[in-house]
């Protein structure tokens, strides 16, 4: 199975101008002339962890396993370059199911611009999981990150939040393009993708700056998906509640100082909405409140799961 | 166990004068100023395939799986930069033997000046693996390929083959300053790394270069442990068999013009020998034969196991 996985890969693979050399040799080579940085982050994937094998498409996990690499670059406002592919196959697969699966990342892949340099893979006896490996390099600004923020920066988000679970965790769109445009038009402080969950990302964030955060709830941008969760699941968790906490939404938090997101949110520079969410503070922790008056404090939740995440 | 093991590696990743910004972030950024070129190599070991979990100490098997990927790195004669490790660890683990595995990785990057730049890691109920990628910059000199190969090249091994499954293949040492040595000193035309078996990798070598070699059997240096398993496991096969085919020896193949090749055998500028056993040639396909005089033909064997690797 490994060798014909491997002559379509051959076969498949794109060239890309970045790639001086791709599959085939010990390891590959990418022009790497335009930055003096190399950004890298690497994700697994796992079966009953992150998808479900055999109930969700392969095309889907596929697409999934490079976004989700995707999302941590545009986190830091880079621009995808290249990445590298190990899948670990259980005995016995379709075929067909692991071409699907190239193809979900392939097909990411060739939407950002991402050259696949290569990668590993195995036929084993446990169950399937894949290892993503994606570079990234900064266009003309720097890089994001999430200890930049300053007491008093506006918080904004990219979309709305919650419910990703009824299908968006496997479709996203990893914000880069996003990022890349925010990070070029305004001066942003500290940025993160939201993974785990809103109010646990925000709350990353703000420990990284040695700050705080003040939400106003009411402005949290909430998906259909969240609120048709609230309905449905007999009213265990609010459709704010889902916002705050579900995680794997992949939007983005960021902040820069006042004016600049005032004005950021008074042009609207993306396709899809940009909203103020709140204020970061001296005062350490998570609190809900208006214009950066603390009222109560906001225990962050999110899924915090057998997965963590280093870079 | 995640937090644990998180907090323990970021008590103990050592700062890296290429890291500009390590784990705990969304990327890590590695300063790249000194090569307009990049190399990715990744390699997946997983439990019962390439190393026995629960039986192999965890040290040796952490040392091995970032030894592979710089033994990759080796094979195309670049210097090893940094290495991101994504591990799915079997549910129940002893924190202690996690903290040995990556002792294992960490005592070897140390070793080479690797930058662990991150990872990611997952408790699952399946078994353990280890995912690493490693990036390398070229040095001077341009990164040996497969396919450099000329007819009338020398054909040189570093040190001796065979029997690797008694030990070596758990804790070799990758042969990183042999290989930027040998392609600082001297004039090479092509490389690979013994991963898969003697034979097995010069065919691949040819292969990729289009054209064949002609090895003097004789000249193939043999190690003890290939002659202590012709000896104990009832003369199956011999020594020399053993030495062609078993796989996992991580030593290199290099080939070059055949004046500079007798200039290198002559001068041994390594500390461990180096061995010339052959002559590429036009006429494709491996032979036994000497001074690149054909006599029969060798069926090229080793071990392709259920992992392919692809870069």
């Amino acid at each position: 199975m490994e060798t014909e996985i491997l002559n379509w890969l051959r076969d498949n693979l794109p060239e890309h101008l970045r790639l001086n050399l791709g599959i085939g040799d010990d390891a590959a080579i990418l022009d790497w002339s335009l930055s003096p940085h190399c950004l890298i982050t690497t994700d697994m994937l796992s079966d009953d962890v992150d998808f479900r094998w055999g109930i969700d498409s392969p095309r889907a996990i596929g697409h999934k396993a490079l976004a989700v690499n995707l999302s941590d670059l545009a986190a830091m406002a880079v621009k995808p370059v290249a990445a590298v592919i190990a899948i670990a196959i259980p005995h016995p697969t379709l075929l067909q199911d692991i071409g699907q699966l190239y193809d979900g990342i392939l097909s990411l892949a060739s939407q950002f611009d991402v050259a696949i340099a290569g990668g590993d893979l195995q036929v084993w006896d446990g169950p399937l999981s894949i290892t993503i490996t994606a570079l990234g390099e900064p266009t003309q600004n720097e890089p994001l990150r999430r200890a930049g923020a300053q007491p008093g920066d506006g918080i904004i988000v990219t979309g709305a939040f919650g419910g990703s679970i009824l299908e968006r965790h496997l479709d996203f769109l990893p914000r880069v393009q996003e990022a890349l445009l925010l990070n070029s038009q305004y001066r942003l402080h500290a940025a993160i993708d939201v993974s785990d969950g809103l109010s646990l990302d925000l709350a990353r964030l703000c420990e990284a700056s040695r700050c705080g955060a003040v939400i106003d709830l009411e402005t949290i941008p909430v998906t259909n998906a969240a609120r048709q969760l609230a309905t449905s699941s007999s009213g265990e968790k609010t459709a704010l509640e889902h916002a705050l906490g579900d995680g794997e939404d992949f939007e983005l938090i960021l902040t820069g100082a006042n004016d600049e997101i005032d004005r950021l949110i008074n042009e609207q520079p993306l396709k899809i909405p940009v909203t103020r969410i709140g204020t970061i503070t001296k005062q350490l922790g998570l609190w809900n409140g208006i214009a950066g008056v603390p009222k109560e404090a906001l225990q962050p939740r999110g899924y915090v799961h057998g997965q963590q995440e280093m870079s």
